[in-house]
């Protein structure tokens, strides 16, 4: 068939991004290079491209990055070939990027959402890691792409290629969002709130790995968990420890207290629910009353329900933590998704079209094995909640080390299976 | 001298009002058959008395028992010996009694309090405690003088008979306080706020034994420690804990959280401070998230204003704890007693005083070593607010075991002993 | 059929039995008066009776009342027709009975475990409760039917007289097991480890009600959690809160940081778990160092893994918690049980047998819906371990209030129907 | 008299040398360049003069830095004018210098102690700061001397510059003690340790400032708090709190309950105690099950006694804490002092031979009130243990802030005062 062709053609293209973009692993909401790139790729292709405040909702990003880092980047990006005039743009954290094409005829709306940040771990940079070894690992220190978001923003550039050069053959809309700052869980909110998906009859979006094999898929993947992501600050009165110990309002007790009271938050009858601190920094010197702390805490649940139970009962812990030793605690939403149930019906369809490909020897329909949390899970609870179906597919690939490891690293045959698989889907949602 | 003859032939009297009172041990603001006998003996001696509300206020008081309790006390008290024209006007707790004699001459108001009320404690029942063994042991089950009130009130009975005896060489008036329910220092404020010692120009509150040997006293005890008795309600919701964890709110984890608070409030670089969460008790059965927890909670402080800080701080941890886990606390004050320092001018009064009893052997001016607590401060603090001059004095003896020990007992020759000094005290002030 | 016919004129019998064992509720261990009727009943139907020491293994009991309770009641029970023949074998808490018929003819040893302890709860004495009204309220305070195992005795001593009567139409071994202390899941361990089951082909005990309608059945039961009942006591030094802090070793604290411990045990990934701190009693008085404190705990899982891995986790906590304030803490098990899944082969049995009922209308195959906890487990766990089947089986009836609420009762009929259920499943299994 | 004229001569040196280690200022066990100009002063003067080991004990030392903080500070001094002949002595932290000045004539050993290092504070860079203005601040980044001990180490000097020139009229032996790390009380122990005072008779630490005005001097603080300073580490196992939490160990729970329950070590009935906890980091990742926690602990008393109490209880708390969660703790101490009370005899040599300085215009004896730490103590207390006598002697300045303030600085007069009153103190008691 004409695809199968046309995505072997491209296999060069797409390893040629990937490895660009790995190279130059932006993290969340510093995506100024790579999505200045998309956007040129997209104008080029002749998709109608909109970026910046025209496809994110400013107040509604979470744990965007301080003023000094943003600005920083932006400067970098422009060095390293980010285009001014998108850069202009998407100042500020704003590196959200949409393409359309409309191909004039009736037809539903199909979006398809890949994200484009990496983390802020260092990258190996030793041999024994294959983007070291053949010269593409990170130039920037403490950012690595390690969870695969370089290959899927190059899936969702050989998309874009496949569909405009197959744009003949479809109906309706194609939309092809790419998102900035999925890690942490911060940056679909924003897209979802600036009206992105509104129109979306079909959205599908996408990752690779997880522990799927080479040439398998999971067309619906429902386990994702809801989290909250929770920056909590405590603010106190420093005192001489020795000296006025009376005198002093202790953060350092506060957040102590607060960490055994959120451990001690009941669990949910209905289903599975998590929290955690992992971090916490208090105080300024061994003989100073602390004056200050600060946590990072998450909340999940394997439903949008449990988690807002398990996050509304961390607010009461952490203030009335914060009351008993007379501070205050001021805390921030850093990060949020839902859980969300992949459609059915869109489920079978993707699962139908994977089938076809040549490169895929096994589907998995459904999975709701409670795993990780994601963002994409607005625009699918959005779309749902407007009439539209929306699913969450998996493409299988081998991995040299785990998702967020130092050496993690995938087969780059995988791109062309993704771009395969999902055009694919767009043809048959297209013409349904 | 006079006083020396007239108080050893009181010896005999003195020690029948104690064993009577010491027989028939009521506690705090039960004292309905001890206080009717003060009344009716100071009566018989020409005092005018009051009583009841003339003499207490009645929101002021603290930690008075319940109303089952009282009620049943008073039944018991009607049959054993308490007058029903007093009782009628004591009920409900308002145990208190002042006995007047106005010299009709032109002089000073001298005052002297003693207080009434035994102890929750269960006398020991053997041969090895006197009490017992004379025949004289409490008979009511779990309430003991173990702390030498039922002296007191007998040294107030003796103390009141000199004074009329000597009216005549007597200026001014002699005001004989006796108090209710100074364990657990609930009883001193409400006859404090009723303005019983408003008047008064020269305040001195007694105590026996407390370590003084027999023969000596100590004219002026300032190391008495403010404090606060609370008792904390937690109020929560019970849950199935295997079923419905999380529609709990959970009163024994905000109790418990509470605790660690309380014990962590900061040292007062000011000088020494204490806090005790003494009991504990939280819950209805092991498979039930436990909906109410109840705690007995002491503040204390060298200086009232160390025990405000360590109070004022108990309130925001037990509030702060309680609003960690959705629960509501409730705290009352069942007790509270301040620091006060002798006035030295009267100190020394006292002090020569007691140097020219026969029975003195050595006097200690002042002691400011920190102890227990004393509700009698509350008068002191009134009197010298008001201009007038206080203090407390302790009249030595040797102890067959501690304070508050089941089998404390004293030597019965303190009675006269502490009547003479006080008398002697009463004349040289009178006579200033 | 014969069964129908038999079971509906054993009604009355069964009626009769139920509210005799009702109005004379006896709580765990110390079943005396019912075991006894048990006995009696059993050896006049013609069964060998084996009780006490020869059924249950005094060391694995758990939770057994204290020496001068279970005397106090073996009294009582002397005295309210329990037979001293039985007394003797049975003091002491030893209260298991079991009955055996043994065919002659070779075929599979079946056994019934039916339940016979009352809870410790004062029943309603209004109008309003039926046992009440009808006069078969519970004569001893504080221990009452609330979960149905009067009907539960019943039905083994129906089950008796039917199998007994139809003797020559079964083949192999009946084994009846009445099983003392269910509640807080105590007793069933001490039966299994004297080996009472070792030698079962299959094994079907029986709940009634557990929100089943009448006439539906369902015929395995897998939900049950592993759950495990401790009691700790934590042992300190006591001393003035006030004189001597320094000298004190606080169980208050040291339990109160347990309780925080024990709540912040980590969620198990594989499965819920619980953990609960029912009950907290500590201290001694206001102003002294809390120098013991006692605690009711209880740990669940929906494995018996997942409940090891959190008992393992409090004992750490609660062994740690005691050591940070020099106390000591003794824990014991006063209580456990399993989680154990019935086997499909005997679930299948039992459903066809409840099938051909007249009474039943609704069978229900296997529940794994995670619920309460049974010590039944211990049974079918042993059973399975070595080669049998074994099943857990609940007989709906309405109820007036739930389990364990002082208005519990249901509907009579539930005993004819479980005797027929029961019956006629042991006729399937004996002619296998 | 003649030491007036010598010590005025002296001023503009001491003023010298002060400006110059203010501005090289060398945290604890890094002062090689500090020790190397007053070794090599003090040999020029025709003291015999003993570094490193020879007055050091290695392993009696108290948190010395890290080896890569030591290696890059002494790359740094030898640039900056330490000589290669002390360093070699001192490498690795050995940096204490010990000057003797053996008369020959029979007669006491008289030693004087200062310290030289600075704190870990970054100096104000501003003209409102003096050092700053006058261009003599801190070259070192975080390093300050915002305690004065750059004026201590010149006062030693100028002590030896006077005692040499007035050698004729001195008897016995004199020995000048230059103490590395003071602050954290960490280098005092490894010099008596090494033996340094065992021999002397009369002991004189001297410290300037401390809230006395300029010409007052106090001459025997002995208020001077016991306090340990303890580094705790827990260790715990990483986890991913989503996926896996019940696998982790968490570090971070057992700080947090450690906290509470160090905050929560009952008051000591015999004097004022602390403990505080001023730092707290730990956790690696929000979404990750904490494996490390450090803690900056401190433990005071006002007596030895009193802070080895808190300082065993602080232990106990520390690793029973860690055991709850599965966690180890491990504790450095790395820094303690003692209380000691100074010698009244030698208080009363030192007060007269100020009250002859011209310079001083009042003497306070002794001061009581708590305040500090000072390891100075350990010196003093060997000293009286061996039968000599010792005292700590506090010179008055005004101060431009604070001690440990980023704009500490006082009155270079006291310089030269100092030296007058410890030179009177030594001929006094040279020729006693």
């Amino acid at each position: 068939m004409f695809i199968k062709q046309s995505v072997d053609n491209l296999q060069h293209q797409l390893q040629q991004w990937r490895r660009d973009f790995h190279k130059h692993a932006e993290s969340g909401f510093l995506e100024l290079r790579t999505a200045s790139i998309v956007a040129t790729t997209l104008e080029q292709l002749g998709y109608a491209v909109s970026v910046g405040k025209e496809v994110m909702s400013r107040e509604d990003r979470m744990g965007v990055p301080a003023t000094d880092i943003l600005e920083r980047h932006e400067k970098w990006a422009l060095e390293h070939g980010a285009e001014t005039r998108w850069v202009e743009k998407m100042t500020g954290g704003m590196t959200g990027v949409v393409g359309i094409l409309d191909t004039g005829r009736p037809g539903p709306i199909v979006a398809f959402r890949v994200d484009m940040d990496a983390l802020d771990i260092q990258e190996d940079l030793t041999d024994a890691h294959l983007p070291f070894k053949e010269g593409f690992a990170s130039v920037n220190d403490n950012m690595m792409h390690a969870c695969g978001h370089d290959g899927h923003t190059s899936i969702g550039l050989g998309l874009a290629t496949i569909l405009m050069q197959e744009k003949e053959n479809l109906k309706g809309t194609i939309k092809l969002i790419f998102q900035p700052a999925e890690e942490g869980t911060r940056g679909a909110k924003s897209m979802t709130e600036a009206g992105v998906v509104d129109d979306v009859d079909y959205f599908i979006a996408t990752h690779i790995g997880l522990g799927i094999p080479l040439g398998e898929i999971v067309a619906g993947d429902g386990g994702f968990l809801a989290t909250t992501k929770l920056d909590v600050e405590f603010k106190g009165l420093a005192s001489h420890a020795g000296g006025k110990p009376n005198e002093g309002k202790n953060a350092l007790m506060a957040a102590s207290t607060a960490v055994l009271g959120l451990y001690g938050i009941p669990r949910h009858s209905e289903g599975a629910s998590r929290v955690n601190v992992g971090v916490l920094n208090a105080g300024s010197g061994r003989n100073i009353i602390a004056p200050n702390a600060f946590m990072k805490v998450e909340t999940r649940g394997v439903t949008s329900e449990i988690n807002d139970y398990i996050r509304e009962q961390a607010f009461q812990v952490i203030h009335g933590a914060a009351a008993m030793y007379g501070t205050t605690a001021t805390i921030d939403i850093v990060g949020e998704a839902m859980s969300s149930m992949p459609s059915e019906e869109l489920v079978k369809i993707v699962a139908n079209a994977a089938r076809k490909s040549e490169a895929i020897s096994n589907v998995t329909e459904m999975n709701l094995q409670p795993s990780g949390s994601e963002d994409a899970t607005y625009f699918m609870e959005r779309v749902k909640n407007r009439g539209g179906l929306a699913t969450y597919t998996i493409i299988g690939s081998p991995l040299a080390a785990g998702h967020h490891n130092e050496r993690f690293d995938y087969d780059e045959k995988v791109l062309s299976i993704a771009v395969d698989v999902l055009a694919r889907t767009a043809f048959e949602l297209s013409n349904k």
